[in-house]
């Protein structure tokens, strides 16, 4: 019998660096909203989407690109980008064929430590494509990491429950041996009936609310309405083949 | 009204300083084992205990003190030293009266850790003081940071739970917006009718039990058995005054 590959639960990007991210599938999971944005947007029929680190960036490659700039610093929208982080704004009829370079808070950070500490592939995942990263995990049979991105890297329960529900779909196919997965799975189980209103008391709920984006908040929890698996590939996230 | 006092949790040493712990009650928890062993030596009497960070300082404050040498790293009594970190070895008639300097893997770091970022008072946690930690928490009316020492900074199970149980207990007398908080009273809700059974899926569990140590774990997380205040005072935790 061939033994399994492992699968690990990281609660903040601050404990990357305690797991061997080689030979290793990297989740990255920021569910209010950067990763439910990014499957949504490609969903929509963006052709890519550039993760950059910082707003100057963001800028500059969108002059080079022709791309739409975007991106949030603490929820809200960056004075010298053209839009924000919301899921909702990324209609076909809006990005369909179009790049898409985006910053925000703490995804797209959590993305470039991944890729500067050698993981051999980077995803990511949000619940709005739940399925697609369960199915590309399984078919890929390597090391996972399940990697939440927090809230300056503060633990939240948001990444945490996602992270949970990969877990129960896909943990037969995997060996864990991980308290972090054991929570997350635990956490996930005990509200998955009742995610719309468990989320209410989250602080980034609270953080986000305050500007109206309760709609919003409910669509990042809900599995599946943009099943498409995006992959980093030399510089941009796309959709990646069957 | 006035406002009621912060209580947040922080999963490991290395969150510690994403929070502000001046004017602060830090309570050191380290399930397995040191702060178990901490409150079971100080309710069997011992005069105080030295807790520092490393073994030649260990042996070192042996020699001045006369005390009993103490420690553990990686679940196992460090050659050099006299005993080791089960809370079984701390009985009555062996430790009463004596000086313990102990040194651990997990627990004495983060306690120095809270002292070097000025904390205003450290005490120990741990299910056999559970109640004590409770009472002193509540009548302190300070803010507080419940800090789980972890495992080599890797999120664990059984640090969690302590920080849920105590939550659990005290949460209408603070101002809780914390999500690692939320998280721990929602598992120890989950378990603390089947903590024995559940502590056999920890990683902890099966790194010790491979010692032999499986008494040891129940009893680390029996509430109440050795109920005394572990606090810090110059240089030695002793029992608080009530």
């Amino acid at each position: 019998m061939n033994s399994k590959p492992f699968l690990n639960t990281v609660l903040s990007p601050r404990l990357l660096d305690l797991y061997d991210i080689s030979n290793t599938v990297v989740v990255i999971i920021d569910v209010f909203r950067a990763t439910s944005t990014i499957a949504t947007a490609l969903y929509n029929g963006a052709a890519k989407i550039l993760p950059v680190d910082s707003v100057p960036r963001c800028i500059e490659l969108g002059k080079i690109t022709g791309g739409i700039t975007a991106g949030e610093r603490d929820g809200k929208v960056v004075e010298g980008l053209q839009h924000g982080n919301s899921p909702a704004e990324y209609t076909r009829s809006f990005i369909e064929g179009k790049t898409l370079v985006l910053t925000t808070t703490n995804g797209t950070k959590l993305l470039h430590m991944a890729l500067e500490r050698g993981a051999s592939e980077v995803i990511t995942g949000s619940f709005p494509n739940l399925t697609a990263v369960c199915n590309y995990l399984v078919k890929a049979n390597k090391n996972v990491i399940l990697g939440c991105s927090a809230w300056k890297d503060k633990f939240n329960l948001e990444d945490t429950l996602f992270a949970g529900a990969v877990i129960q779909r896909i943990k037969e196919h995997f060996t864990i041996h991980c308290d972090s997965s054991l929570m997350a799975e635990n956490m996930y189980t005990l509200h998955q009936h009742d995610m719309y209103s468990f989320i209410r008391n989250t602080t980034h709920w609270h953080r986000l609310a305050a500007y109206g984006l309760e709609k919003d908040l409910e669509y990042c929890v809900t599995p599946d309405v943009a099943n498409v698996l995006p992959l980093y590939d030399n510089g941009a996230l796309v959709v990646a083949a069957e």
